[in-house]
């Protein structure tokens, strides 16, 4: 990779911290979770010190349904974060993610950058990241590399089409990307995850996700944080009109995560993070009543991790008396029983599942 | 119990009382009422005068289906408004409960705050109260307690999980409530009734209370006085950050009224007060619509209280001048008849009930 | 009838003519026609000159399926619109109702102010009016004496239930209305309709109405003039707390015109007026789109006949004109073809419809 | 046609001109396309570079499934307008539509404005154009003359009975339009296309014009251009207020595009451009998602070409980005896969195809 290639990718990645940061880059719509009324239970028969949030993803038993989305890596800074996350995911037992390890790959003076997270952690959850055109182009290589890197219990392959075609110099060569995903899930020795990053991902690609071989999908649903306007906002400030004006038209593309976790969650065969806008314990608990086994967050975690470890335990701590607090208040003990409580689904995300899903009835 | 935590529950209820007198504690959403349509007669074929608004509730006959629901008790000043209450509830022949009775038990000096119900009212029929925790802990011993201590022609337990997770040192073991319910309805000679206060109560809810021995269901819906709101502002001004921030997330939880009536009403073997919100006769009707047996008002009477016994009577002059109209318009001569009126369904609440119920038409 | 009791008869029809010219007298709610929606034809197949608007309304053939609603009478001012319309309805060839003639039998000096109608349109199909109250107290000889002050083509029986109660010393007998109807309806010799007075007429009072006799239903559908509004404002000018507040509460009370209309012209054997705050021709069509065979206006011939016959006039071509173009852009060539045109139901009135009646499509 | 006439057309159309430029001409409507919600696909597994947008209509390949749709002629300045789009049509092989030709048949010193286009665009898919009325009366004639002026690949007929009912003088006789549109499809060497001016065309309408040999329809559906409303302002300044009112009352009158397109679309043997408000790629996608062949876009077009051929250009190359940019997130290759890609519908749009088709799934 040339050195200005590099280069490029890191100021890139600053750009993007600094613009989640700035300005305002939601989505008009929201992740729809607002549409999944839980059906209140006023004899919950249980005590709520007694609820067991323990929960069961790719093997392993968490405490929580809550997992540290992929986010960032590259420079020193994201090398901080990361080690704040990594040490509190460990403590608590909870999984987390790293950001995309390309350019730790391509330069590896910068792998300390995620590396640093094992070190901090070294029985965590940790989750390598990969983008989808690495691996199309460098296939198992890279994948052994990530994994290698942070001693991985799991890879994610992140798969951005929206983001890449806004982007400056983006790739937007996607063919091939089920073969790979197949060759790579039979040679590596870590269960294989796919995720979107804010455009969520439908039934028919988990279809074919699940037949080569991923384990899990990560929804990263539309609601929560924008790539499209995020690279409109670069695009602009770069003086690139067409791309300015693409974003602006794609910036309310994609499945809002209640959608995307309700159509995926219908396979068998396939375990769903839901993610996508998620910011609260009430949220979590509804992403597990659509389906969902656990449940991500990208922005809490990461403004959390500026701040601090403290603030990162402050607000796992803010999640999980939410999330206990709507299992108590359906009468759910555990993660299975939330799972399967009373919910009515409302407005577009009703309308979305009647065409593409059977009765909505339970 | 302790000197200091007696003290506490007095200081809870004055909190309370000022806080709904001065603030707004509503939902943002409404009990859904406004989404029932009654269907207009232009012939209703019976004279106003005729109308009679007698209702049969617990094998009793009142002169309205109106109940004047559970308040206060425990303070001088809410001696004097149960005082009022009861001498109209009496004079008008109408139901009437009073508020926990807990701190009367725990503290006998104030039991006369409850107990003046009945000595101004002997004919009224008036029922005791205790709540969830207090009969899981007490059992039958407190329900002989409250329901001697007035008199009572039923007892109410209320069940409240979502208040008493807010509430700081709520009591949040709710095991074993039905097992309570169960040895309590076996053993007291007086119905047994349950209710919330201000969640609603589901039909599977409803199921499991008719199953245990309970008589009847108050179901005290979302719209109306929201005791999460009431407790997060507490919480606020004891500089409870954790719970002030649970009491935001958790506001508009619940089952709006219109919605847990419905529910519930398809259930044989129950009786059932719709209540939350209800602010009219036209209210009143249309819970009796949806199928309920009473309709319960709290709010309206209690700042009629505050005024005097005049300001009462003239609050059910003018409820039964409203509930009369409703009635003529739908050619309705008796509750019998109301409750069979047709009406239309719109907007959420017809969503709710397609989704938890079969059809809508009648 | 104490000469007292005429002269408040009086005062009241003055006071709703004020009100009606002065106040805001409308519904919240509209008569729901906007959830109607014609299905264009960008090929018409026919000429806009060649367009018949003709009308079969109680086997007489008018021009047009416009209706003069009912509307005044009983005092000098009224007898002048009340000539003017007729007037003009005699050489437009549209049927016209005059206002209640209660008070013309009462005060038999006052009957010009109906009779007039008749002496100056000879040849006008004419309707006469009388309130429900009159007709169940005095039966077939106010019927007789009605029909006979206008040499009435049908009488109309207007039935106002909910005005009557919000109105100081309203009448609120209603029962035996359907036996009276029966008994006039046997015994006059010329078709009887019945009419709300904005409040709409429901599919099953339809029924009961067919089956004594009556040959046609005026819907008067909510959505136009709010009497409930008018007697309130009258209420709170007197200062009458409770019937003001009864006013408020009841304002948006009743069927829109489109529901009632929909639901009654699935009946055979009755024709039906469709009115309710219709102001156009394009609202005119949907009326008879969804199955009237007639179409009643009331304010706006008010207000035009306040000005002189030319502004009735130029009101009928205007209205005749949009009638036109919305038959000539559906592809109907006349009214038959026009009732089966194809439309889109939307809405609330969908949601009517579907719980009423079945099947929506056409 | 006497030459008073004949100016009163140019006249007109330089009125249409300046209030499409200076006016608010839009619908208070949409055209529906809003309602269409394609979904996304994480995994495209295809090259953005490899996406083929070629599309087949009325048997040729175009490089787009983009028209250009007809809009002007008859003035010096619509010349220069016509030969601009015309040389971009054919460089960049699209089609392209020419205005009403009628002034230039009656009119010949006036055909070069229209004959132009042939001659910077030899090789162009070039479309005549005239009006339902010129067809009725002059049958073949008009027709031959209209082809034979640009040597036409097709021929356009445009109904739009609204228009010519509102337009001062307008011709508002369309009986007869199916016959003499079977005489010309039987008659003409070139395809017959049949279009609206934006009320749009419905089912019943497309089986009837595809039976008398009609190859294709343009919906020009409502959402874009209001011709009701321009004909109004017209109307207005001429002071004629019965048509000012007219305009009023049905300015919002018409099918919206998405709900023409989607209905037309069920039908065999009759191909289909969707059109009216259509603004940018996205759009066309949608349109040929649910079912049409082409997607015509006229006011971008008008505003480009006033520009210069380079504004031209640069539209159609923003437009195809965005299309490409849609077919790569559904993973569509090619145009074929984009018209079933999945997508669900909301709203209006979906209640509008539930009662007039069947299911909706996908």
């Amino acid at each position: 990779m040339p050195k200005n290639k590099k280069e490029a990718i890191e100021k890139r990645k600053l750009d993007h911290l600094k613009i989640v940061f700035e300005e305002d880059v939601g989505f008009l719509k929201t992740n729809w979770l607002e549409y999944v009324e839980p059906v209140h239970s006023a004899i919950p028969e249980l005590d709520f010190i007694s609820i067991n949030t323990q929960a069961k993803f790719l093997k392993r038993v968490f405490s929580a349904p809550i997992v540290i989305e992929s986010m960032t890596g590259g420079t020193k800074a994201a090398a901080e974060i990361n080690a704040r996350l990594a040490k509190v995911a460990e403590m608590e037992n909870i999984p987390m993610g790293v950001g995309s390890q390309r350019i730790a790959i391509e330069k590896p003076e910068l792998a300390y950058t995620f590396s640093i997270t094992r070190e901090v952690a070294p029985k965590a959850f940790l989750m390598a990241n990969l983008g989808a055109a690495q691996v199309i182009k460098h296939g198992e290589e890279f994948a052994w590399k990530a994994i290698k890197m942070i001693e991985a219990d799991a890879l994610i392959i992140h798969s951005n089409p929206l983001q890449e075609l806004i982007q400056p110099s983006g790739d937007t060569y996607f063919s091939g990307l089920l073969h790979s995903l197949k060759k790579i899930s039979e040679n590596i020795d870590v269960p294989l995850i796919v995720k979107e990053v804010g455009c969520g991902i439908s039934l028919s690609d988990a279809i074919k996700l699940r037949d080569v071989g991923v384990a899990a999908i990560d929804t990263a649903g539309a609601g929560g944080t924008n790539w499209a306007k995020i690279e409109g906002i670069r695009a602009r400030k770069e003086g690139d009109v067409l791309r300015e004006k693409l974003s602006m038209l794609f910036q309310e593309w994609g499945i809002p995560t209640a959608a995307s976790v309700a159509e995926i969650s219908q396979l068998d065969g396939i375990e769903v993070i839901g993610s996508g806008g998620i910011r609260n314990g009430l949220e979590i608990a509804k992403v597990i009543m659509l389906g969902a086994e656990m449940a991500g967050l990208a922005n809490p975690f990461l403004k959390a991790a500026k701040k601090g470890e403290k603030s990162i335990k402050k607000l796992i701590e803010q999640l999980l008396i939410e999330l206990k607090t709507t299992m108590f208040l359906v009468g759910a003990k555990d993660i299975a029983s939330l799972s399967t409580s009373q919910r009515v689904i409302f407005g577009p995300l009703k309308t979305w599942l009647e065409q593409r899903l059977g009765s909505l009835k339970r």
